[in-house]
């Protein structure tokens, strides 16, 4: 038997209950199964907690993390800003949100992309000094002001990031070494100098480790903006706080976080008198409110273990299924969603349908019986889910993808034609 | 600098031509980058060095490799059937092949799927006994005799595969020890029996484990339809067949399994006199056919390492960029497709546009110096390339694909809606 993480708290109940309606119910709305569902209340409660946490903190939400579209539209009043990573994403909100309130970051801009972010007057966080000088020169041949910032190299590491953006060389952002001297010519040149987007790493559980990069990144945004010798109006500090996907692992206190950023702030330099900050987060906003319901088509036995095997998996659950085969591979909560409390359990794998060996939900878990028509939630779903999945991988249909609203938001159901 | 795997001697020129077309010239007829074109005319190679090598065994095209339907549509006059795995998959095909020409295998077939492979005809492959037993239901149930297979999950693991698919516990098929029980049961049942699909693994370089697996698969065919009583109409031995991706790694030479088999089913004993035998091959017959073509957009410094982006990435190409974090990374063959021969080299990481590190398609290769503009080529993207990726991961428009055709193939281009 293997351990697997903790059920997140508004979910713990047996059977499952999202945003006060069974699993069987959501499938209902839904019409079939597989399907997301994202439970809009846990998602406000986040930034709630985060509004208290970080008062007079911008809050940025990275619509990578999930960018369903009924989602944006009932994040757009909670939020002060969307980071968007595409062209793609900026239609997506560009609705919602105006100018300053929409940037852009990426490695990789194309000529058009940077020429919609322009017409569009939002934020375009520059991550060379090519690509500075490509938006410069669109932005005169279509004679609009640019709005710039530069995304910066720190020589920052987020400790015990899932994902470390800072301390190396990196295709994101300038070498902080650099970065003064890029936003001086973008400043001489007559864009609207935006500011500063310092990212150092995300998937953090260590909130000493989080402080102490703010700190670093609060004292890198203040030289910087010394040696340019004007105050930015906005530095985006990133976000990097994460969720307890696994067994053992502990959710942040942010309030902490919150406290320590809030004396930072207290005292700044002078460089930064005036500036704005903003923390950009995705995962940690949306993560823990969607569930994926998938249902049970067979139970089956293969030399001694017990298989119980779905009708979705890792074509869009790809993070729960190991991504293709981590070192060692660590099971994300889930539950047999149909099952009574104190239901008598077994230890079993959960498989998906694909022709794979690593179409695993769940590595010899101990869940409840379950039988063909029962459905195996997946938790931790909301976050890099669907969208960060091969959601065509031997031509299933797609899943429904569910917002259940709240007592401001409407139910917001997307069903895509099944095969 | 790291090495890279041998780009295919199809493409090894400089600049490259496909198929008689440089890749500025697909990318015209694409209209845009990113883009794959697969070359036609070097799987029809591939499917007569098969025939060549496997006369008298059928060959069937898994096409979950690649799904692209004009690839479908010219493969289906050159092999003998083609392998499904769900409803989706086999609506691609129900155009172009009937009846046994179809198989479909997948642990997780939902009721409607297993009744749109009765109502079309064709062979399942059942996974259980609980998967025969709805099977043999709903044949009842729409007065239809439905074909059935049983797949196995044998005792036997194919050495140095990339993906073991028996020898232990699993989702795939029945253990060998109640294959033949459930085979009785089947053609008790009034169903038609179609004979056993074996699957031992995939992707295997290592001809001599090939061809022991085959012999060991063929005695387990033997000892379990001298078990059932029956001459199983077809035996399907699976494929395994592995190309080249790595550094260091060397192509199969098929014609040395083609002569053990055919030596071994010289000399078959009687309880499969009359059976016919299929190899079912997906990545070998079509993988190396496909290039994915990509426009630098720009070209950086970071810490003294040289990073050339790309407008494509690890959303179209998840394996090239290296699964999510394999252990230890390597080299997917890749050029720039619009360097001429001789040109200066430096070492420089190739990286796809979205904002994770993840997204790297190369990863300190000596390539030929490349600036905005350019084109970069990734290889050995005929098989699990597009449909395998989280296509849809940060919102950047889906990717032309191409079929470059032939003498007797008409080209066939589908263009995607842009963002």
């Amino acid at each position: 038997m293997k351990p697997m993480g903790t059920i997140p708290a508004d979910f713990a109940g047996a059977p499952l209950v999202i945003a006060g309606r069974s699993a069987e119910e959501w499938v209902d709305v839904a019409g079939d199964t597989p399907l997301f569902v994202y439970d809009f209340a846990a998602v406000a409660r986040r930034v709630a907690r985060f509004r208290a946490a970080f008062a007079g903190v911008d809050l940025h939400y990275a619509i990578k993390a999930n960018p369903f579209a009924p989602l944006l539209a009932a994040m757009a009043p909670l939020v002060d800003g969307f980071d968007v990573a595409s062209a793609g994403e900026l239609a997506r909100v560009t609705a919602l949100k105006r100018g300053h309130a929409i940037s852009f970051a990426g490695p990789g801009k194309r000529r058009d992309e940077i020429e919609a972010a322009i017409r569009a007057g939002i934020t375009i966080n520059l991550e060379s000094e090519g690509e500075a000088a490509r938006a410069i020169a669109i932005g005169d041949m279509l004679g609009l002001v640019p709005r710039l910032a530069v995304r910066v190299n720190p020589e920052i590491e987020l400790r015990g990031s899932g994902m470390r953006m800072g301390g190396r060389a990196s295709p994101f952002g300038v070498d902080s070494d650099r970065a003064a001297a890029l936003a001086r010519e973008v400043i001489e040149s007559g864009a609207e100098w935006c500011g500063f987007h310092i990212f150092a790493g995300s998937q953090a559980l260590d909130e000493q480790a989080i402080i102490e990069t703010q700190a670093e990144t609060l004292a890198l945004a203040a030289r910087l903006s010394e040696q340019v010798g004007v105050v930015p109006p906005l530095v985006n500090l990133g976000g990097g706080f994460g969720i307890p996907y696994f067994p053992g692992e502990v959710p942040l206190d942010i309030e902490n976080i919150g406290a320590a950023l809030a004396e930072r702030l207290g005292s700044l330099p002078a460089a930064l008198d005036g500036t704005r900050f903003a923390i950009e987060l995705g995962r940690w906003l949306v993560g823990e409110a969607g569930v994926y319901l998938t249902r049970v088509v067979d139970r089956k036995v293969s030399r001694g273990e017990t298989f119980i095997v779905t009708d979705g998996g890792m074509n869009h659950q790809l993070a729960a299924s190991g991504n293709l085969g981590t070192v060692v591979r660590r099971n994300y909560p889930v539950a047999v969603a149909t099952a009574p409390a104190g239901a008598p359990t077994e230890v079993a794998s959960v498989v998906g349908p694909l022709c794979t060996p690593l179409d695993r939900l769940a590595d010899r878990v101990e869940i409840p019986l379950a039988h063909p028509g029962d459905l195996i939630a997946v938790f931790m779903a909301g976050a890099y889910g669907l969208s960060a999945s091969p959601a065509g991988f031997l031509g299933h249909p797609a899943p429904a993808e569910i917002l259940a609203g709240g007592p401001d938001v409407p139910n917001a159901i997307f069903t895509s034609p099944k095969a």
